[in-house]
Formats: C-alpha cells, sequence, structure tokens
C-alpha cells in the first residue's frame, strides 16, 4: 500500500503561518521576494526565513550575512542568524558560496529535515521558505514535509516565465497547497530619465490565465537596479528605501498575506 | 573499477563541432543567447540547435516552431525542424509546453540520448546545445555523452549570478570540457530617451574573476526589450533587426566560436 505522503508532515514547533515562494524559473526573482517579503511582514509580527535554494543559496549574501555562522548548542540545536530583526537560516551558512556542490536526493533531504527539526526559531508569526526555482520531486518534498500555509508564486510579464509558472502552480495543486497567488515581478521600468513605463519584458498571457484559474495577482514590483543592487550589497529594498515604489509593493504583498 | 565516464562518449555521425552553452543559474538569457547565437552561425556553415534544457524547453517558442513537429521515419530515425535555415529538435516539440513533467534521471537520459543518436542532422558544421541551466548530474551526464568541442558560459553582470556561473565553469574543468569564455548578457541597456547607459544589475567582480582564471568574455550583449520580445514572437533578434547592437554582439560571438 502506498504510504500517504503528508503523513510525513510535522509542524514546527512555534511557528504559525508557513509561507513558501516559490516560482517554475530561475532568475525571476524568487529570492529577492522571498527577502523582501520576510522584511515588510515585520509591520505584523515577528518573521523567520529560510533559504531552501539549495542549488544557489544567495540568501545570505542577499541578507548581508555573508560571513555569519549560526551557532550549534550542545543538543545539536542550530540557532538561526539573526539580521534585520528576522531570524535567517540557509545552507549558503554551511557551505561555501561558490563550491560546486552536487547534491543528491537523500542528502537534500537530510539536510532541509535539520533545518525543519533542528533549528530553535522560537515564536514565529511568519516563516518565509525560499524554495529552490523548479517543479521537481525536491520541490514537491519540501511542501510535503511541514504544513505549508500558502504559496506565493513568482513570474515575470513574459510568456516564457508564465509558462513555467504554470507548472509550479500545478504542482501546488496536485499537492493540495493553497495558492495565495501570483506576484509579477520586473513588471515594468519607470525610465530614470523621463519617468515613462518601459516594457522591459512584454506583457503576456498572465492576466487572463489568472482570470480563468481565478488566481489573484497578489502584487507588481516595478525593476529598479536598485533593488538589484541591494540584493548584491546586502540591504534590502523594503529596508534601505522602505517609502520607495518598490518597497511598497513588498509591503503591499505582505498586508495580503498576514 | 570505476568506469571512465568519457569511454561512453559517442561523435555524432556528419557533426564537426559541438558547442554547449550552460549557466549556472536560470533567467540568465542562456536560451536567447543559444539560438541567437545558432543563427548568427549560419555565416559560417550549416547549423544545428538541441534543447536540452529538458525542465524547460523553450526553444520552439523562440525559434518560432510551436506547432511543428519533427517527422519520425520508419527506422525510427527523427528528422529535425527546419527553422531560419536551422536544424531544430527539442523535447517541446514532444511534450506539451506546459505539462508539469517531473522528469527523472534514467526517463531523462533515455529522451537526450535518443537525440543524440536517432536524430538525422546530416551535416554540420556547428551543432549548438542549449544545456539547462545548473550544474546537476543531470549537466554532467549530457557532457559527458557527445564530445563537445566548448562550452559558453553566459551569465549577468552582479555577483549572485556570477556566484552560479563559477559552479558551472568548476563542472566544466573537472570534467575536462574546455570553456570558449563568457557571455555577459544583460550588460546594460541603453535609454531609449536619452542614449545613456543604465546598469540594470550592478557589474560585480566578474572581470577580476575572468583576469584570475585567464577566461575570455566573449561578447557583451546589452539588455533591449526587443532581444525579449523576439525571443516570445518566434523571431530572433539577429534575424529581425541584424543590424542592430545585440545581433552583432551576437555575430562577434559567432566569429570567436566559428
Amino acid at each position: 500500500m502506498a504510504t500517504n505522503p503528508f503523513d510525513q508532515q510535522t509542524p514546527i514547533p512555534g511557528v504559525k503561518k508557513i509561507i513558501a515562494v516559490a516560482s517554475g524559473k530561475g532568475g525571476v526573482g524568487k529570492s529577492t521576494v522571498a527577502v523582501n517579503l520576510a522584511l515588510a511582514l515585520r509591520e505584523h509580527g515577528r518573521v523567520g526565513l529560510l533559504d531552501a535554494d539549495i542549488y544557489g543559496p544567495s540568501l545570505p549574501r542577499m541578507m548581508g550575512a555573508l560571513n555569519q555562522k549560526p551557532e550549534v548548542s550542545q543538543g545539536n540545536k542550530i540557532t538561526p542568524v539573526s539580521r534585520y530583526d528576522v531570524k535567517v537560516m540557509s545552507i549558503g551558512f554551511l557551505v561555501e558560496e561558490s563550491a560546486a556542490i552536487v547534491w543528491r536526493g537523500p542528502m537534500l533531504f537530510k539536510a532541509m529535515d535539520q533545518f525543519f527539526r533542528d533549528v530553535q526559531w522560537g515564536e514565529l508569526d511568519y516563516l518565509v521558505i525560499d524554495l529552490p526555482p523548479g517543479t521537481g520531486d525536491v520541490q514537491l518534498s519540501l511542501v510535503q514535509k511541514v504544513p505549508v500555509h500558502s504559496a506565493v508564486i513568482v513570474t515575470t510579464p513574459q510568456n516564457i516565465s508564465l509558462i513555467d509558472a504554470k507548472k509550479a502552480i500545478d504542482m501546488f495543486e496536485r499537492t493540495s497547497v493553497k495558492i495565495a497567488g501570483i506576484v509579477e515581478n520586473m513588471s515594468y521600468m519607470l525610465n530614470p530619465a523621463n519617468g515613462e513605463k518601459i516594457q522591459l519584458f512584454p506583457k503576456g498571457e498572465l492576466d487572463a490565465y489568472l482570470d480563468a484559474k481565478k488566481l489573484t495577482k497578489l502584487t507588481e514590483v516595478p525593476f529598479n537596479p536598485s533593488v538589484s543592487l541591494g540584493s548584491e550589497a546586502g540591504v534590502p529594498i523594503v529596508e534601505s528605501n522602505s517609502s520607495g515604489v518598490e518597497a511598497q509593493a513588498f509591503k503591499a504583498l505582505a498586508t495580503k498575506l498576514k
């Protein structure tokens, strides 16, 4: 008899709401959304941020915590790194950022299991999980390990990105994870010379698809070089320019998810 | 005794030079580079284009061949689709673009093996292979199946992308595949209002890294919304605006790789 994968779901003690940030495709700004969502959620409660993107863990850099190490206590309990009043855990704290690790399934699950069980998150109102991009069995297993409250799918406007976002949505539907909605990232850019909109990536069929699926577009985040600069420098835009259009877009997202 | 993986390398009959296009991270424009490189190489010989990005096969769309099907002959030989005078093969011709397929290793290798063995490429001077993003064992195995002449690594300027590009470079070095060099994609954008450079993604340590590793930057491709638009519409920029700055950047790349 096949075992029900949900039998393995174990709540994380003290953690109220787990929000997964996912994308079908890499390079759409998933980690940037996860980081800025976590910071924006601080207005609504205590926040943790888990980097589950084992293939390219970029949260230590984006959170300005590149050389920090979580403390491990005698009972093998891990204390997450605290940064911008957010508790952060990432495989990037444990391995070299540039190492060409070929993670294999079992190793991966063991590491993630430890993150879920052995990290002392304490009392959290929100735990934001930055999933790896894509829709393979790795992603599937991750969302089956803990009770995810809802998933946020990040995409850019064009169809080539939407096609992969649809696959991510399919995956969550098949695993009965509630989809909170879509974040349209790099939605447009305001021309620094004259304030006019520049459509960096062409609008595709995203809105029509969302209508048909009765899914919500949670927010549109405009492209701004300062967002990428903030991710590089370890100062997320919600922290460095909290009144700007981009930070406001992330705050609107947090309000919808709170 | 461990078997030497290179024992399994089999040349593709009639194919002279195999060029792999790779990236450590998704969303950096790897497929766009592969497509436009293929079209630019037409000036130097007969060209084939193989979409090995099984997780997100976007070449049928980018090549304007979405609803085309390769013909399968009685001997189970597959005739590639011909488009823009380039012979194209993609898993995307065989499965629904939006299907949420979870490919597992063995299935994947079987499919790729068939692509290498059973596709009637005919006489080709160049076969451009669009690899999946990342550095897992899938990518490793692919480059070990056929004698790759050289690999082109695509990255965007910022460090978060460079970190993953380094992993791809490590992978090729470990498998003794020659690295032709780096393509810096979305290098900058020319402001449509005043022609000034906009640095969309901040310059990181790419140039210093290339110096230290004695690797070449083959070309810098500026960001232009028309490149993405061309990919969406199935008319690559090298075809639609062959005298523009972006097409010239791809042609310079082709000349270096010929």
